[in-house]
Order: C-alpha cells, then structure tokens, then sequence
C-alpha cells in the first residue's frame, strides 16, 4: 500500500513529451536576431609559447565580424578550486586544445573556415607527460605564477604538483604489524568522457546596458552564474545566465566551458553569438574523466577481518586543475570504502601535466577508487579462501562508524543492499556453477548525499495550479519531475497541477545544481520545505476561513477539512480565490537547505570534502561471459541493489539505474580516450566506443528502501552509484570466469587476450 | 534628521540612466526571428450586422501569411467584471473601433495594407448613443445574451443597464426635511484618452510544446496571464507573460488588449507575431475614461453643515462594460468627498451604447466625482457667503466616520492637507486680492489605499547582491525603485545593491498589479515583508554564529553585531558566505499581503469595492487668469498638498506629483475625446491636446507626512489624487474670477467664451 498520492509512482518525466516528440528546445536550437556564430580555435601544442597571434587574414573575409584573443579577456584567473584558468591562453598554451582564440561571423561555416586563417605562432616548450616526470623539481613548470592550494587537511603545492593531501585514523603502521597478510596493488584507470549526446552549446548577448544574458547548456545556473562573472570581471548583477533543457551533462557541463568566450564575442560585435561544438570538439577540448594511478595496501587478518589500509592516489590533473582535485578528495574521503577499517590512511597527489584538460564524471573521483577497493577486495578473498561476498560481509561499516573524512557514517544500509543484491542474483546458487567462461562478481558503492546549498521558491497560481522556482536543471535524471510530486504530495493535489519554471539566474532560488547526486535529496528538501511552508499559509487560512484552529484542519483529497464538522471543508482553489481576494494575500512559499552541520549528532567537519547529509550505498552482481579466444567480454546481466531511501518516482529510478548501470559497462569494458603525447588519438565515436543497446545486458534494479530521516519523504539520491559498481563487478566475474586479474581500465579484448596469454 | 538609510532619499530612478539615453527596451523594439507583424481590421460602423468578411484578396497578397476572424478565436466571452467581450465580434460590432479581423504579414507596411483588402459586408443596425434612449426598454439592446450583474449592493441589469446600484447611510430624505438650503447641481465629463507616450505593443509566439510566450506592455502582469488564458481558452499554465518596459499606462494598459489577437495571429502562422498601435489606433480602439453625468442634490443648514446628499451618476459603458462599473462603485464609495455627510444615498447607472469602447483612467471614477463635488461646495460656499475653505473645514470628514461603503475612514489627515495647502499657496491673503480676472480656487481628494493582494521575494545573491521578485512593472512611477529602497532599508544594504527582476509570469510572485495608486503601499508592503523574512534569516544565522541568542544582534551599518561584544561581527557578505557554505542554506524572503480586512478594528465590507488597507487625501489651491476676450485660461500656479503617510523618494514623489497636476490640468481644460454619432473626431496628437511644457504652471508639492499603521514605513500612494484635484480647483478659480460656473469638462476657451457671454 502507497501511503502517498505522488510519491511512489511512476509519474511520466514531465519533460517526455516534448523530449520524445523533438520539440525540446535545446540550446543548439536556440535563435537571435542579428546572431552570429562563434567558432573557437585550439592549440594544437601541447606545451608552446605563443609568439604572435596573426588575425588579419581571417578578418578580411566578408561576414567575419570579430576575432578574439586573452588581450580581449580579463586578466583575471579563475576555477572551482584552484584559479588557474583563463578564458584564452596567454602568452603560453599548455595543452592540444586549449583555446587561443575565437571568432564571429554570420555562419558557423563561414566561422569555421575563418579559424583557419588566423596565424599563430609558436615556439615549442618542453612538454610533460609523465606523472613523476612532472613532479620532479627540475620539470617543465606548467602554472609557476598560482598561489598554492591550502586547505585544513592538506597541503604545499610545489612545482607541478595541485594538490597534495592527506587523511588519517587509528595508526595504520600499528594496523599492518598487527596483520597477518598484505596485499599490495596497483591499479590504473583511463580517461573517459561524459559523452552526452546533445554538445555543448550557447548564446550570449549584450543587452544596450551592457548587461549581459546567456542562455546555456549547464547542470549549474547559479554557479555557472558566479564563475561567468568572474571570468568577465563583472558584478554578478550584470549577467543573466538561463539554463536551456540539457541533452546529458554527466559532470560535463559543470560550470562555465563556452560562455565566456561567447560573450566575449558578443561584446566585440554587439550582436548575440552562438558557439556549438562539433563532437570532435566534444572529445578535444572538454573536460573528461581523470585518469587515477590507485596504490592500495591492505592488511588482514587470517579471519578476514580488514585492520589497515593505506591508499595513495596520483591523479593527472592536465593542465588546469578544474574538478580534479575535488574529485581526489572525495576519492580520500571514501578510501575504506564500505568497510570498518579501523587503521587507514590516504595520500593523494594531483598533479599538473601537459596531457589534456581534465575534470570531472559521474562519480567523481569515487568511481575510480571504486574500481580499485573493489578488484582487491575479490583478490583478498580469493588468497584467503573465502567468498568475495563473506569476505564483505564480515567487513562491512556500520552506523555511525568513523571515517578518515572526520565524519560518522550515518543512514547505513549496504547489509541490506547486499543481502538484497545476492537474493535477486542468485548468487549463491550460481557461483562456481556458470560453466567455462562464465563468471559472476560482485561490487559495493559508497557514496556521500547531500552537497551544499539548495533553495527553492514554491508558487501558488491564481488558477489552482503551482510554479516551482529552482535553479536545479532537468539534465535528463527527471529531477523536475521528482521536485513536482514531491511539491504534489505536499500541497495534496494532482502532480499535473504542478510546473517547473525555467531556471533563471534572474529569478530562480540559489541551488548548487544538478550535480553529486544530489537534486533528489537537496533540492528536494529544499522544495519539500517551500511546499511545506505554502501548505502552513493554506492551513492558516482555512483554519481562519472555517472558523476553526490551525490543528482542526485536516487535508484530505484536495480538501482542507474541518476535522469537528467534517461537512465545512473548502478546496485548494477556493483558497486559492480567498487568499488573492478575501484575506491573508497570494501563497508563496519558500525553503532553504543545507544538509551539512545540520545534524545532531553532527556527521563531523567533513574534510577535504563539505561534510555530507547522509551516506548511499549499494550493491551490483555481474555475470560474464569470455571468449577466451579472442578477450571479449559479454556482459549477461546485472543485478543492481540500491539503498535510496524511498523511491520517488519508480519508473524514473529504474531508468536512473539503467542508465548508469550501461555507462558503468562502458567504462569497464569499451571507454577510453586514448592520448598520445597530448593529442587524443580517438575524438569520434567510430573510435571511441560507448555502449550501444546491444552492449546492454538485461538489468534488474533492486531497492532496499529504508527512508533516511533527512531526505525528502525518505529519499536519498541515485544519480553515481549505478555507474561506480560495473567496472569493478565486472573486472571480480572475469575473475571469476578466467582467474585472470585485469587491473587496468578499460578491459578492452586486446588487453584481456594478453592478460590470458600472460597469466598462462 | 532622516532615521533611515535608503528611505526618504532621493535615490535616482533605477531604470532612469536606460530610460534617459534611449537604451530601453520597450514592446515595439522587441524582435523575435521569423517574426510577422499584426495589423487589425477595426470596425467603421457603430452598430451593425457582419453579413460576411471576405478575406481572399489580402491572403492573395505575397507576404500576407494568415488573416483571423471570430471563427478562429474560442467562443468564449471574458471582462474584468462583466464578461461580455469577445477578441473579434462577432455577428454584430458594436462601436466603431471593434477588431473584426487580423492580418499577420512579414512587414508592418504589408499588413497595414493587406487590412484594407478585407472585405466586410455589412447591414447596419439602429445605434443608440443617447444614454438616456438607451436605457428605454425599446432600445436597440447591445447585449442581449449577457448574464446581468449582480452583487450584494446592486442590482439587476436589464436593456442596455449593466450596473445599477445603490447604496445609502443614514437618511436621506430626513435630512433634506433638515436642510435649510438645498442644492442640485448637475455635471458633465467627457471621454479624456490615457495619451500614454508609449503605444501598445506586443509580441506572441508559440513555443513548439504549444505554450504560448506574450512580451507585452502591461500594468498588470499577474492579470493580464489569467484575463488571456481566458480569453484563449487555455490553462494558465500553458500561457506566459512577461512584461516590457513602459512608457505610461494611467489605467490605458490593464489586463490584456492585443495579446489575444497577437496570439491568435501567432497561432495561425506559427510564427511569432507583432502588433503595435498607431497613435490614431491608439485614439480611436483603446479604452478611455468613460465620460459621467453626475447630478448632486445637497442639503445644508444656515450655518455651513451639510445634513443629506444624494449622488446620482450616469456613466457611458461604451459597448462593453470593461472598467467602466468599477469607476462608477468607486465613485459611489467616495459620494461624500472627504466630508462627514450623516444622510447621504447614491445611485449609479451604467449603460451601454454605441458611443465607443470606455475603460477607466487615472482616479477611476473618482477624478470624475471629485470634478462635482469639489465644484457644488464652491457653489454652495458662495451661496451661504462663506469662504470655500472655510466650508470645507467645517465639513471635514474625521477619524472613524462610517462611509456609504460600509467602511470607516482610518488614517484621516484631510485637515492636515487643506492646512498645509492653504498655508503654502497663500490663500487667506491672495483669496480677493488678486487683481482682475484673477481667481483662486480649492479642491480636497479623498481615495482609498490598498487594493487586493501583493506578494514578492527577496533573493539574496552569491554575491551579496539581492533580487526582489515582484509581478509588478514600472509604468514609469518610479515603483521600482521605491521596492529598492523599502528592501535595502529594511536589510541594512545600499538600495545600489538591489535590484527588481524583469516581471514574467512563469517565475513572478503574484501581484494585482500597477494599478489604484498601489504600488508603493501594497506591493510595498509584500517586499517589506519579504525582506524581513529574510532578514530574519539573517540574523538567526548571525546568532548562530556569533553564539549568542537572536535577540542580541544589532544591525548596524550592513554588519551584524553581537550587542555585548561589538567586536564580534559579522557582514551581510559573511553571511551570505556561511549561508551558502557552512550553514541554514540561501536566504529566501517571502512576502505575502492582502490590505483588507486584516485590520483591527476592520475597515468594513467595503461595497462596492473591495475595503481598502487605508485612505489618502489631498488639497490642491490653484491660480488661474482668465481672458475675457478668448476664454483662455491660463493657470499661474498650483499648490498640491497631499498626505502621504511618508516619503520614500522625494524626487519621484515630486514628479508623480507634477505630471498628475500637468494631466489634471489638461482634464480640466484641453483634453477630450469627441465623439459623434460613435465616431471619435479628433485622434491625433494635433486635435487632442494633452497640456505640453508650455502649460505646465510652477507647481509646489507639499508633503503631509504622518505615518501610516499599515504602510511600508508608514506609506501611502500618490498615484492617482494628484490627477484629481486640479479639474475643480480650477474651475473653482474661475469662478472665482470671473463669477461664471462652467459644470462642463473640459473647460475650453469655447466653453468658457460662452459661459462669459450667457452670464452677462
């Protein structure tokens, strides 16, 4: 029995219909008058100085109406965690795609053909490419001019080296002596990209007062809104950032990419400018998956029973820092994984090279850890003996356990995600009995929910009907859906009587955006909150209109109910009409969240990332198919256990975890952007591969549904979980298939065809 | 000394530095790509059968992409009060002016001439323009199909009545038996044109999903989304609209005008569509102040007191009854002026003809009566052989006095302001001293203040800015920036770090709008209570921090201060830190405020219009010279004295002062609309003469400043009463120059010519 009217069912994505009619406007689609098309010109050197910037002939085509360069740019760095960044190379470029400069003209064919005109000259610098190559004192020095990164938990930067971090607890030397095995691996993981479908794409105009409005493609409006600001040097009041329907994001689409450089343009021309990327472009110039180098030490006792782990993660930053060393930090602040580990400690170094541009992706940093605690964890229990599964049952973390972050894990349910993962998967039944070539594995999650600040304005309309005011974009999670039955089930009506406005700097609430997971559980607090708030004024007023106490209301389909005199009720549209005309003045509600610090007990201070609102776990189990001949790996299904709390949205969830279950294959098994002396040898998806439907296994999603007292009806988020599980399941039933032990991302056949050769 | 930060001063108009040098962005600039223009084919015949249109010869036209007619809007008849409206006629058109069809063409030029290529075959009815024909049941019946209004204090419609109404206090007709002179006077207005500088212009297009987006030049955003939606026949939700700029409104831009023939067009084509007026369009189709007969029956004893009144107005509908019975219940209302009448009765009938299309204009109803009142107590004075003021102030009406309404006056300082006005214009010593044809003349405004509901939030930004969600536009009173200046007052912050978000439908509070000289006190009031909501926020979020209780911290200077330890502190920018970052989430202000019936003791019923939060009043002495030879009045100067409760920016109080003296000058001596046999005679610029800087006299403002309760900082609104006074003061001045009582606005040099001549 659903107790609820809204939650709990499989409501349509508001945004399906026009999404699959192909009438979404997206912000390819977008038109101005007067508009030009922006097209950008990258380096091709990895590592060069820029002697002279040549533009004359470009100029001189009919229709090209400006060229852009850092000496039309601010002066003035910025970036998420480290400011290091500008809007075009200056002086030097340090990566094969690093914007150098831009044009305007009334084609995008015509912008295109332009760049090829625009004449720069270089002079080659040494580049570095190698990991401890660039960490030496005596390497080529990509950003000598930034201001070392500090942070309570961390950390000098000397030379190429961004971050260098560490966490600890217990006293993990003691931890190994008390072992009675360790287990040291290394395990590499690659660059992926977000591979959304819809590209980049934006238009940015100037208004006749100088202010300036872009309308993009981003996961963040109220951030993007800041970072814009502060690449242009502008007051944040000056610029309007409004986020058009996006076409996948995945981490891609965090912040500012094109609009600076868009707005540059329309500034130098005073007309609108659209800039598009090709999906050459996409895979070239954006900002992918980091690849980590993950060094785990692991000490045991004969039991099982985990006493010490040391991790230490090296991660290529690129050439600027962007999210990578947030993604390292969240990576450090999950290094146990799901498991009680009383001694441990993590070590991470993030570090400049010439390589590329890298950022962020669905799951952050803790996907790649993932892959790697995971892997070990099969490795143990195979040298000791036991079931990968028993070897993670007797480890598992409990409530309020400690982790080397500072804080208390709360919400804990990965006992229940296994239980329920190994139930649907038959594990037990199956292990040891698939035949030749077949294998099953199995993977945990852990993840933090809840990042920062969300709010949210909720609206009652003069025809009964209610606007939500957020900053949150749909990215295609069916986050505005999510938001409209949580509003529904607040305020007792239909979920069709509920709309989503269209992000708006301008007008929309403050929210951190559509990333970490966390649109379910923060923006649904905060629109749980602004409904609550509107339903407090319709009480009031009902109370007041029926002549009876706020606490004699009660609401019942639709109806405000006087509890003593059941017969004297009054609707949510008579309210409506009382509160615009008769007493009390329009319902507006609002709410405000920010899930860290708010808690009793507190979770802890939560370094190096913001303490969390609550934990998410999860369990999959993978089975495999090898073909021994020729490495390739089947994947015949998957069975994904997630502990969220209270399921919003059925339907949506399931396609949540689709979605991220197929993307999580892609990275185990096809997804790489190959780069070679900073030039990526793969930009296309001829060439690089991601998982089409019939690289799709039959999935079958499981969820343990114990509400979090924090989220929003109980809910946490699913957002990364899904994807952070398949690789490592995956790389455990190959294992298990072949006795082979892959450590390296992805498991292409060529890679596994060799490691069966080796291993022989 | 002024106590307050941002109140009170003379902040510059936020939108005046974009108005002044011409970068605004108004309706008719706007552009949309593939956009059409509208042009609308307007009734020639004041009443008539439409026998056929034959649109075959514009859609021949190249260009001419789509022609609407009735048979392409919905069925369905909407209005203000009485629904009785269609957006084309249809079967019969009702006055000259009526839109019959549209034309949407790819050039302005193009559809103007496309227009004339439709043909209208037409079988002429009888008209009927003489309101007292039109009330004999044999009239030619303009509505025969509309449900009559009714309301508690009215009143059946039958034949062309569409309001009749009565209301009474006290009784009459004994009071009269205790008069000893009784007075009956009657009055004529004419049909005066809101002459806004700004035509009407819109834009509509349609979104592929069907949803439909209106950039239009509204007062009332809020009422203009519901009244289209209607009109339309589509949900709310699926209508947007959002307000440009405007270059004046005085009652001309309510609720919706062309947006639904836009949208029509905009539908036909599926293009977006534009349609701006003419100034002859804008003369001869739009809804003017409807002209009243006004006859005053006043009963008085020997001493000045007056015992009994009875109002009977007769007001000219036009065909459709739009404002029209609005302006006659207000005018009801106010029957008594702003004097204690202890007998008093009004009747008011409102009727259809073919005469035009009336709504209401600046004052509403009251600018009219005001007119009559003001002019019967000079005649009245000069009869008993008292001085004009001094028979005002003996009749003032006072604190609590119970009006015909139902309701009680509050916040009565009509004393103050006849004090304040004859002290400041020098009327005790001029009043005889003046010289030949010379004359001073007085004239005292009673309005109410406050009218329905306002709601608004006040964001504050990442950036330590804030944004003050408001459905209300800026008709050019300065509305904006007296909201400015009520947040920043009440959250301690330059009114420069504040500013209004473009008012849009999808994302705006709820608000009636800018309208009945509401603005400033209840669209007001809701920001004020926004921005102490979030100031709330602020300061509890300062407690926490500082570790003290929340009543211990003192703004002071933008910071916020532990009262013990003042060294303990924090900024709004701090703050605005913590609450992104560390704790309680953004802050979000909501502010929701309906004036009526929230008071103690209540204001009453308020019958015929809603009751209102408070009242307003004012004084007026004026100067004229008159040539005996040409009847040319010229008016040397005018004092305005108004009691305002208090000033939230001086200059833009001044200004809204002087135009509404300028615009009631032209109401009282220039500006009418003729009309003959339906058809207006006069619409251009050159026959209609709205007063220019050369009539503009030296005009003092004078400002009453006692707070009111209920006010933003204990405001009131000056909107309208400025408008009113300067018709009667004016024709009081003449009489005082020249003995001749001209009851007929406007007061031409025609009009007077004669008057001088008959009197002799």
């Amino acid at each position: 029995m659903n107790e609820y009217i809204a939650i709990g069912r499989s409501v349509p994505h508001v945004e399906g219909m026009a999404k699959a009619t192909g009438r979404a406007i997206y912000g390819v689609d977008l038109s101005l008058p007067g508009m030009l098309y922006g097209k950008i010109l990258f380096s091709d050197r990895p590592h060069a100085r820029i002697v002279r910037i040549d533009a004359r002939r470009a100029l001189a085509l009919a229709g090209v109406k400006a060229v852009v360069t850092s000496a039309d740019a601010p002066n003035r760095r910025y970036g998420v965690y480290i400011e290091d960044q500008l809007i075009f190379a200056k002086d030097r470029v340090l990566y094969v795609g690093e914007p150098v400069a831009a044009v305007a003209a009334t084609s995008e064919r015509l912008a295109a053909e332009a760049v090829k005109h625009i004449v720069v000259e270089y002079e080659d610098l040494p580049p570095v490419f190698d990991l401890e190559a660039a960490m030496r004192p005596d390497a080529p020095q990509l950003h000598p001019e930034i201001v070392p990164y500090v942070a309570h938990y961390s950390a000098i930067k000397y030379g190429n080296i961004c971050l260098e971090a560490r966490l600890e607890q217990g006293d993990v030397e003691r931890g190994f002596a008390e072992a009675d095995h360790i287990f040291e691996d290394t395990y590499q993981t690659q660059v992926m990209h977000q591979a959304y479908l819809e590209p980049h794409a934006c238009v940015a105009g100037f208004d006749p007062s100088g202010r300036l409005t872009v309308w993009t493609t981003t996961q963040q409006v109220s951030a993007c809104h800041a970072e814009l600001a502060a690449a242009l040097n502008m007051p944040m009041s000056q610029v309007r950032v409004i986020g058009t329907w996006l076409g996948g994001g995945f981490g891609g689409k965090l912040k500012s990419h094109l609009e600076p450089i868009a707005a540059l343009l329309a500034k130098a021309t005073g007309r609108p400018v659209k800039i598009t990327l090709t999906r050459e472009e996409e895979f070239t110039t954006t900002r992918p998956r980091p690849p980590y180098r993950i060094h785990l030490k692991t000490g045991v006792k004969n039991d099982g029973t985990i006493v010490a782990k040391q991790v230490d993660l090296l991660v290529d930053a690129g050439a600027y820092a962007d999210h990578t060393v947030g993604t390292a930090g969240l990576a450090m602040t999950f290094a146990q994984g799901p498991y009680r580990i009383p001694n441990c400690k993590v070590e991470a170094r993030v570090v400049y090279t010439n390589n590329g541009n890298w950022g962020c992706m669905r799951g952050y940093g803790v996907t790649q850890l993932t892959f790697a605690t995971e892997s070990q964890m099969d490795t143990i229990a195979h040298a000791l003996g036991m079931d990968p599964a028993d070897l993670r049952l007797k480890n598992l973390c409990q409530e309020g356990d400690p982790i080397v972050s500072t804080q208390r894990l709360r919400s804990v349910h990965i006992r229940e995600t296994m239980e329920a993962a190994l139930a649907a998967s038959g594990y037990r039944e199956k292990k040891g009995r698939l035949g030749p070539h077949r294998g099953i594995g199995i993977a945990n999650t852990i993840l933090n929910m809840g990042l920062l600040a969300s709010s949210a304005a909720v609206r009652v309309n003069q025809d009964a009907t209610v606007t939500i005011l957020t900053s949150v974009t749909d990215i295609g999670s069916g986050t505005h859906t999510v938001l409209c039955q949580i509003a529904a089930e607040v305020l007792g009506i239909p979920v069709e009587q509920v709309h989503v406005a269209a992000p708006d700097s301008d007008s929309s609430p403050y929210d951190l955006g559509s990333i970490a997971s966390r649109t379910t559980y923060d923006a649904g607090n905060a629109v749980r909150l602004a409904a609550e708030d509107a339903r407090a004024q319709l009480i009031r007023l009902a109370a007041k209109s029926l002549g009876c106490s706020e606490d004699e209301i009660i609401m019942e389909a639709g109806r405000f109910i006087r509890r003593d005199r059941p017969e004297r009720s009054l609707s949510f549209a008579d309210l409506v009409g009382i509160s615009l005309f008769v007493q009390q003045g329009p319902i507006l509600g609002r709410g405000s969240w920010l899930a860290m610090r708010t808690f009793d007990p507190p979770v802890g201070e939560g370094y190096p990332q913001p303490p969390s609102g609550s934990f998410v776990f999860g369990t999959h189990v993978v089975e495999v198919e090898v073909d021994p001949e020729t490495g390739q790996v089947t994947v015949l299904n998957v069975t994904a256990a997630h502990d969220v709390g209270k399921v919003i949205n059925p339907a949506g969830i399931e396609g949540q975890v689709e979605g991220g279950v197929v993307q999580g294959i892609g990275y185990g098994l096809f997804e790489e952007l190959v780069v070679r002396d900073g030039v990526i040898q793969n930009p296309s998806f001829l060439d690089y591969h991601i998982p089409t439907a019939l690289d799709a296994p039959p999935i079958r999603a499981v969820f343990v549904e114990i509400p979090d007292p924090s989220g929003p009806f109980g809910a946490k988020g699913i957002g990364e979980p899904p994807v952070m599980a398949p690789a490592p399941a995956i790389a455990n039933a190959i294992f298990d298939a072949t006795g082979v032990r892959v450590k390296e991302l992805p498991i292409t056949p060529e890679r596994l065809y060799w490691a069966l050769r080796y291993n022989e």
